[in-house]
């Protein structure tokens, strides 16, 4: 069937909607360079003004489902259940989460992307490790998975090759913010994992991309929705992102902040929302009947060091050199440190994630755009948190920088983050909500 | 100055309103190739939502008009005033008017452009003239108009050339439909012209952009406004399209209906809009001191011939055989004739301009795409009009055609314009309403 693409965009620019078939056509056409960009382009700024219905968006996001391999992974005995993050800073916990939930017995195909902006990535993180690939064949993805239960892989180019195309079109024509596009882009992408579950964390505050409690909302509920029309389970928490989580922010001192975790060692918050997170992940997948029952299998993977002998696997059967467990000095660090202390005594009424985020792509942590490099070794420790009481030297963060360009570009923007009061402050919940 | 065109973008898709630098560079990067095609037409898409306050559309209009050369007619003795319609089915207009104001002393700087869609376009009609130019170098264009006080030509590929791309992108990517677009696209090219005065033909009704009297009111406003920033008075009149205007559709017929009209044996509703609109340029130009009079003196110059006089001097300056106004079987005529009959006794109720345009394009007069050839010849004479009285068998139109598949691809379209009823029909009013 055949349609013209600017009758398509005046439908949606009039408030009409799409059939499944228009939708489809303009995925197909897209990815196979018919339509042009500029149509496209046009066609997702109408979306963002007009939404789309229920059924616009299930049709949309399987046509991208569509657009090229999707995972055969029925031969896979264990449940396979997923996480995925809408994105912030400081934001590590797939990387512990992950292991653990493998070692109760939950079979993981995880595909992260790269940090851009003032958010990380987990592939980044995960690159620190010496020898690390996270490039893998589909057959040796699907063999690890198998075998190990786990995969810490990057995302394959055969899988949702639509949204690869759309995501890059949507970065540069101001077209990002519309919750149809942004559910159809995770949930394609993970409805092409062949999962049985998923559990959504959706991040509100500044340094996410939902700012408040009601837009992370609508979101989790699109993709909830897109779930069971696609006969996959899915898990929305809303968690706080107005401050970054837990300590570390950067790459391989995130990594470091992983494995802490992953020994029962980890800050507060984040072993927190391992927990909760994984302890979902069990439940969607049939191996605990209850939180309170996963969430003890998951701390005995702790506390047996399972997750981190699944861990130690998945990273030997990936190139990478399982001794970073044992010995964090193994990762990269950088040569210096510089400490942004309090100028006076106080209590942290904000410790703006957006600020320290963006610091620390200035300090060479994250990318402005796609091609930039990152140092891996560079970082930022964050020492005190919203409703910290602080006395006037006392750390607010440690920046681990090579050079003092670094230093000197990271520091005015990193000063900007804390806001002190003198009264007592409450701290920031961490659990805002929850969609199912 | 440097800005982010996808910061821009958001600034105008999340409500907020851009600097006259802002917009100024866009059209400077857009038209220097700097700014891609998929920026610019999200950013038109986002602003058929949002609009743009008075202060950005004088800016944005201001750069377009400034993306190019502006014509310097100071040297001119006589007052310059042009006419613009926003284009309709059987709109000829242009051409009885423009030779009548100037032999009444007023300069006409007339660019004039092609036919597309159901809309017809005077450059066609013009070009049915043996061996007429409208292509004109800008020494040649000056020099006529100071010697006699009218040009016909087509737009200047030096004239505003951000609108001629930004219009053909508009046209391919759905954003065509927004007031302060279509009112800087017009507005640009005629401010361009260097003119003392602007009059502005609104069309509305089914064979115009402009559905109802409403959207009509605000694009007319919108000009007059951008008018009076740029210190030029432009009046508007809203017409009506609803019917096709005149008798004949097409164009070496419509030629032949204009030349009736410079003799005074036009017909009731073109000749009564070429006395309103060209009253109005007289007054614009100070040449009449009321319209009354303007008219007078406009009738006079149809009684004296003064009017075919200037028009024949002009085909003749421009390489065209002035014998066409004596002789008008010198230009082009299809060989074949049809006649659509009446069905039955009634009223007719509806003579629906855009299927008398579309059937039109199907007949070879007009264009589906710009790259299409016309049929100079061919056309449709309209002989029964809203409130007219018919027999079952009288004609309702005419159709004249060189091949069998012109008729075929014609008639279907053209049989679903009238719409008779029993009962006695009002007419049409021709002017709907006035801006200024």
């Amino acid at each position: 069937m055949s349609h013209s693409m600017t009758e398509l965009i005046g439908k949606k620019r009039d408030g009409g909607s799409l059939t499944a078939a228009e939708l489809e056509w303009i995925i197909a056409e897209y990815t196979a360079d018919v339509i042009p960009d500029y149509q496209l382009s046009a066609f997702l700024m109408a979306v963002i003004f007009r939404g789309m219905s229920t059924e616009e968006l299930s049709a949309w996001t399987d046509a991208m489902l569509h657009s090229g391999d999707v995972l055969d992974l029925s031969s896979i005995a264990m449940p396979k259940i997923d996480k995925h993050s809408t994105g912030g800073v400081g934001d590590k916990i797939s990387i512990p989460l992950a292991p653990l939930v493998t070692a109760c017995g939950v079979a993981i195909p995880m595909m992260s992307g790269r940090g851009l902006g003032h958010t990380g990535g987990t592939l980044d993180k995960l690159d620190t490790i010496p020898g690390f690939k996270s490039r893998l064949d589909p057959d040796v993805f699907a063999r690890q998975l198998d075998e190990l239960g786990l995969v810490l892989a990057g995302q394959s180019e055969t899988l949702v090759p639509a949204d690869r195309r759309i995501y890059a079109l949507r970065d540069a024509s101001g077209t990002v913010p519309a919750v149809p596009l942004i559910a159809s882009s995770i949930m394609s992408k993970k409805l092409a994992e062949d999962l049985d579950g998923l559990v959504l964390d959706v991040k509100i505050g500044s340094g996410a991309f939902m700012k408040d409690v009601a837009s992370g909302t609508t979101l989790a509920e699109t993709m909830v929705k897109l779930g069971r029309s696609h006969n996959t389970p899915v898990v929305g928490f809303l968690t706080d992102m107005d401050q970054p989580l837990g300590t570390e922010v950067g790459n391989a001192n995130e990594m470091v902040e992983s494995i802490a975790i992953l020994r029962g060692e980890g800050p507060e918050d984040t072993t927190e929302l391992t927990m909760v997170l994984g302890a979902e992940m069990l439940v969607l997948a049939g191996v605990a009947d209850d939180r309170a029952a996963a969430r003890a299998q998951l701390e005995a993977a702790v506390d047996t060091g399972a997750g981190l002998e699944v861990f130690a696997k998945v990273i030997d059967a990936q190139g990478g050199d399982p001794a970073v467990l044992d010995d964090p000095t193994l990762l990269p660090s950088a040569d210096h440190a510089h400490v942004v202390a309090a100028e006076r005594d106080g209590y942290v009424q904000r410790c703006d994630a957006l600020a320290v985020g963006r610091s620390a792509v200035r300090l060479g942590a994250g990318r402005q755009a796609k091609e930039d490099e990152i140092d891996p070794g560079v970082g930022i420790t964050v020492h005190a948190k919203v409703g910290d009481e602080v006395a006037a030297g006392d750390p607010l963060a440690t920046v681990r920088y090579n050079t003092a360009d670094q230093l000197n570009a990271c520091l005015p923007v990193l000063e900007t983050a804390w806001v002190m009061s003198e009264e007592p402050q409450p701290t920031i919940p961490l659990i805002l909500g929850e969609v199912s």
